[in-house]
């Protein structure tokens, strides 16, 4: 019966001129969520970008956590990378503290870290980078909360070199009977309708489940839920998620213990 | 009289598996200089590079600095960039809180700031952009200091700032009775006998003087005594400046007062 | 009493994930130009993106330009660049060639070459530049047109080297009395009712002039006509243009004279 | 018994400023080799780059290829990357017709394409990429040779198109008993002696056979023998290998059936 969750969203997904389809839907979704997974200038980000969106996370009580992510700008962070487990950690390292740098320069603060796209999935289960990822993080400042998976390779990592952990869910992702998400492409993949994914945050939230495409009631632990930026119904989906979520009595409010709030 | 002077050198220009010429030649400069002004990304220099430096300056007692350039990687930072100033500022501090982050996961600190090539030349007279490189500096941490040419703009608004500021000269450089450097491709633009540029050092370290291409003594006001490294006999003058100084008791040590010692 | 004229605009500017705002704008304006100005990776664009493109404009009868810019993916090729002739000339033919192939992949060819942003204000007045972004296209083939500002240098230097040249005017950008547009940024800048720009497109085709912001009519030679495709209102205006055009029976087809019809 | 053979190097493998290690080692490279794979853009080289190289081979006679790679220059091209298709296509495309355009410019001409690093390796397997790199270099021009592994996908997938392809092996590379390389990083993966080196191209080019690192002798069949660019040793054995086999009777000349001869 939880009172309260945070709710966040991967926000600056742009690069020099350009964003991902609606340039405004950032400063909507800012005015939801409470906490901004801001990227950091490898597989989306500019300095600029970043420096906005932790100006405007600032200004309206939102927590500001560093969106890391592969070298990949062309590719989105989206395809999988090699990276040795020694650059993997400077490369995350780099991108944290681009953003602490940055965030500081307008008056806010890097609470937490949650990798992106391909990198996000990899952690899940690659102890390798699981573990650089987590040693570059630790490095700059162990006092930099981790999001992840429930159960993921990051998050153990992040546990056993005591950095705080926050577990999170997806409001508008379909799930397996096995806790896992239905992979996109796949029917059942998105929840693009405001209102059934209102209902799914605040089960989620709630009572701590999430119904599967197969109808198994299925167990989620997540301190945080994920709503997604980059579809055209995002921000309908992310005001929804969050009436629902107050309507029930379940305050949104930052998850990540760190410097942020 | 000075009785100790820093000796600082650019470091980490390379990208990925590329460097400039010899790949030893850090190496061998981290043995003889006391300060490393680190290429942050921008015009030079990757995290993995970047920690390598940090690592190696670390072990040798060299102080580390946030070499910052333009966002010209295939130009090297040596071509004019008409960056706005909100932006240029922004680009300073993510290039030396990528710096200050991966120097900690390597358990070094960041304690000085130098810009590069055409930013260098740039704010020597620009107000807009030096006001900019400083803004940009200070919203980091008002504990980094500057390293400039004397009389600079970036000096003047550092110091208006508060900012800790630190002159530089050129033992390698060729002078003109005005104090100002013989452009590169000029005939005396660089000196690159290893003699003739220890003695340089030397005067410019205990005396405060060049001797200017005219034959001019030239008052030269400097904390800081840059060697280059990115020619072929870089290392042979630098071990000669340093050992032309001892010998002439003046030792070299960091001139930054940041966290860097 | 020109009967015909060419109806251009810059396609395909976005990058890996991103547009430039409106994602189905450019399938939109493609059904209404008639050349086609596709970015080729420097200042924006990626093959893909361009492939795209290409086959888009192949299927509706639009001619293929290239778009060449600076290498500063960041800054949108907006910023000057002191870029040495040799190297710009070098840089030019690569992005030309590029294009040709990927044209080729799905059947269309590219008839002529247009210089973005801030290189194509530089060589209308800049001498060297002009001559090395010539001597790239001529070097690549010397049958490709060249798409410029009347009495620019660059078209200048073109037609000395023998390549076809096309002369633009805009139609929703507004003129100083001397013929040269209002600068970005000042009133009267930019014509965003399409009903007024739809107006100045068809005295412009037939009457070779235009009514300058402070009311004097000023004569300008234009072979092909540019609608913007950055702005909210891009494709309303480019749509009235047409239809005004072709109302004042005015046809509009493709200026250049180079392989792509 | 062949009379003659072609050899093949890796050049052009730097990016602005900077080299792999000797800068001078491609222009001593150029005197000894019949086929220059120039690098493109993606894994590195520049256009700058790419024409010096082009106009250098062109002076001595030897063929230009352009060696295409994944869209990594900080990993050099040396990590896998799942590229779709479509982009795949589009890419190599960009690239072969990039270097086609910088290559005429200074009157050379582009005969063959070869895939670099992670490319390389891959669609000796892979089909779906092997015959998007197909696709992508059929769709610029089908005249264009493919050089690869003898057996490779990517060959396969060139001769059902109707592309001429070339096969290689490599004189300065271990080989097992089934005719694979020898992992870079295990014991006998190099051949680093330029006796031993030559007398390996001798035993290729003349009786088309290795002797693997257990004592088999191997079969293999290669109308290329490629002699590495990126080692500090790599002139000697690139003169050694030539010499050896100038001097068993097997002439050094390029391969390709493309234009470029």
């Amino acid at each position: 019966m939880a009172t309260h969750i945070d709710l966040n969203c991967d926000l600056g997904e742009g690069y020099g001129p350009w964003s991902l389809g609606d340039p405004g839907a950032d400063d909507a979704l800012l005015a939801v969520v409470s906490s901004a997974n801001v990227a950091c200038g490898f597989h989306a980000g500019d300095p600029a970008i970043m420096a906005a969106r932790c100006a405007t996370a600032l200004s309206r009580g939102v927590a500001v956590g560093a969106h890391v992510g592969y070298r990949d700008l062309v590719g989105f962070g989206r395809r999988r990378l090699d990276v040795p487990p020694g650059v993997l950690a400077a490369e995350v390292a780099y991108q944290v503290g681009a953003l602490q740098a940055v965030a500081r320069t307008v008056g806010a603060e890097v609470g937490y870290v949650k990798p992106h796209g391909a990198l996000y999935n990899r952690v899940v289960h690659d102890e390798e980078q699981a573990a650089a990822v987590v040693a570059g993080i630790a490095g700059v400042d162990p006092a930099l909360a981790v999001v992840g998976l429930p159960g993921s390779a990051v998050l153990r990592h992040a546990a056993g070199a005591g950095l705080p952990t926050v577990t999170e869910a997806f409001a508008d992702r379909g799930y397996l009977a096995d806790g896992t998400l239905v992979p996109r492409g796949r029917e059942g993949a998105l929840v693009t309708d405001p209102a059934a994914a209102a209902e799914r945050a605040v089960r989620l939230a709630r009572d701590g489940v999430v119904v599967a495409v197969d109808g198994t009631l299925v167990p989620v632990d997540a301190a945080s839920l994920c709503v997604h930026s980059d579809t055209p119904g995002a921000v309908p989906v992310a005001r929804a998620v969050r009436a629902a979520l107050e309507a029930a009595g379940v305050a949104v409010r930052p998850a990540a213990p760190g410097p942020a709030r």
